[in-house]
C-alpha cells in the first residue's frame, strides 16, 4: 500500500513537472510573439492553455483519488496538499504567458516594446523563463539547493522591473502613453510568473525538508 | 467524532468569514489612502497584512490538523482542501491592497489618481470591495445564490477596466506617462480582487453543490 502510495505520488510529481515545461514553452513563445508580432504564434499560445487547464483537472483528479483511498498523514499529506497549491500556481503562470500573447496580438501589426526598452523586456522574458526551466528539474530532481538559489534570480526581476519604469518615466520618452502601460503590465506578467516560480521552488523545499525556505536559511 | 469533525469545519469557515472582513477593510482603506493621498492610511493597511498573513496561517494549520485527526473523506474532504484554497486567495487580496496601498504611499505629497479618472477608479473600487463584502457573507451563510450572481459584478470590473484605458489612451489625456502607469496597474489589481472574489464564491458554490458553477448554471 505505502509502496502503491509513494509510487502515485512520484507520478504527480512527474506530471507537474510536465505542466511546468508546458508553461516554459507558454513563456518562451509568448516572448517570441512579443518581440516578433507574429500574430500566429501569439494564438498558439492562447489556445495551447487549453491543455494546461485540463493537466491541472488531471492532477487535481489523482490528489483527490490519494487522498481518498490512502488517507495519508503527516509529510505524505503536506506532500499532496503541497502539490494541489503548485499545479494551481502552475496553471497561473500559463495564465500569465496568456496575457503576455494577448498583448502581443493587439498590437499586431506593430510591436508592443519600443526599442529602448527592448533589451529590458528581453531579459525580463530570458530570466522568468530560465527560472521556469529551473523549476521543472527542481521538482523533478527534488533539488533543494537549486530551489534555494531560485529566490536570487527574483531579485534580478525586481531589478529589471524598477530599470523598466525609469525607461518609462524618463524625459526622452517618447513613445506614448499606450506602449508605457503595455510595458508595465508586461513587467508586471513577467514579475508575477517568476513570483510563481519562486513559490512553487519553496513548496518543493517544504515537501523534501518539512520546513519553509526561510526556517532552512534562504 | 463526526460532529466534532463538523463543529471545527463550521469554525474554519468562520475563520475565513473573519479574513475576508479583514481584506474588506484593507480594500477601503487602500483606496481611502489612494483618493486622499493620506500616508498614515497607507500605512495602516500595510502593516495590518500581517494579520491576515498570521490568521490564514491559522487557517491552515487547523485544516492539517482536521486532516490528519479526522481523515475525511468525499465531500468533508474536498470542503477542508477548498477552505485552504479560499484562504490562499483570500491573503492574496490583502497583498493586491497592500499594492494599491503602496502606489498612493509612493505618490505621496501628490494624488496617483488625476481628476478625470477619479470617477472610474472610485467605482471599481467600490465594486471591488462590495464583492470582498458579499463574500464575506457567502462564506457564513453558504448563500450560493449570490455567490452565482457574484460573477456578473465581476463583469462590471471588465467594463470599467476597458473605460480607464479608453481614457489613458485618448488624446485628451494630459496627465502624462507615470499616472497612465498608476492607473493601468491599479486597474488591474482592483480586477485581481474581483477575480479572487469570484473564485472564492465559486469555491463555496462547489462545497455546498459539490459541483463547479458552470455545471449549476452560472
Amino acid at each position: 500500500m505505502r509502496e502503491a502510495f509513494h509510487d502515485q505520488l512520484d507520478q504527480m510529481f512527474r506530471d507537474l513537472a510536465g505542466i511546468c515545461e508546458s508553461v516554459e514553452t507558454a513563456v518562451r513563445l509568448a516572448t517570441e510573439a512579443l518581440l516578433s508580432g507574429d500574430p500566429a504564434i501569439a494564438e498558439s499560445v492562447i489556445s495551447a492553455d487549453d491543455d494546461i487547464d485540463r493537466a491541472r483537472e488531471r492532477v487535481e483528479d489523482s490528489a483527490f483519488l490519494l487522498l481518498t483511498l490512502q488517507q495519508p498523514v503527516a509529510s505524505d499529506l503536506r506532500t499532496v496538499v503541497a502539490a494541489l497549491r503548485m499545479v494551481s500556481e502552475l496553471e497561473r503562470m500559463g495564465d500569465l504567458s496568456v496575457h503576455v500573447a494577448k498583448i502581443a496580438r493587439l498590437r499586431v501589426p506593430n510591436l508592443a516594446v519600443p526599442e529602448p526598452v527592448r533589451p529590458i523586456i528581453e531579459r525580463m522574458a530570458a530570466v522568468a523563463e530560465d527560472m521556469v526551466h529551473r523549476v521543472s528539474s527542481i521538482i523533478t530532481e527534488r533539488d533543494i539547493e537549486d530551489a534555494l538559489a531560485l529566490a536570487h534570480a527574483d531579485e534580478e526581476m525586481d531589478q529589471l522591473r524598477r530599470a523598466s519604469f525609469a525607461e518609462l518615466l524618463s524625459s526622452d520618452w517618447e513613445h506614448g502613453v499606450e506602449a508605457a502601460v503595455d510595458i508595465a503590465l508586461l513587467g508586471r506578467y513577467y514579475e508575477r510568473i517568476a513570483d510563481h516560480a519562486v513559490s512553487v521552488a519553496n513548496r518543493v523545499v517544504f515537501v523534501v525538508t518539512g520546513e519553509n525556505p526561510r526556517a532552512v536559511g534562504a
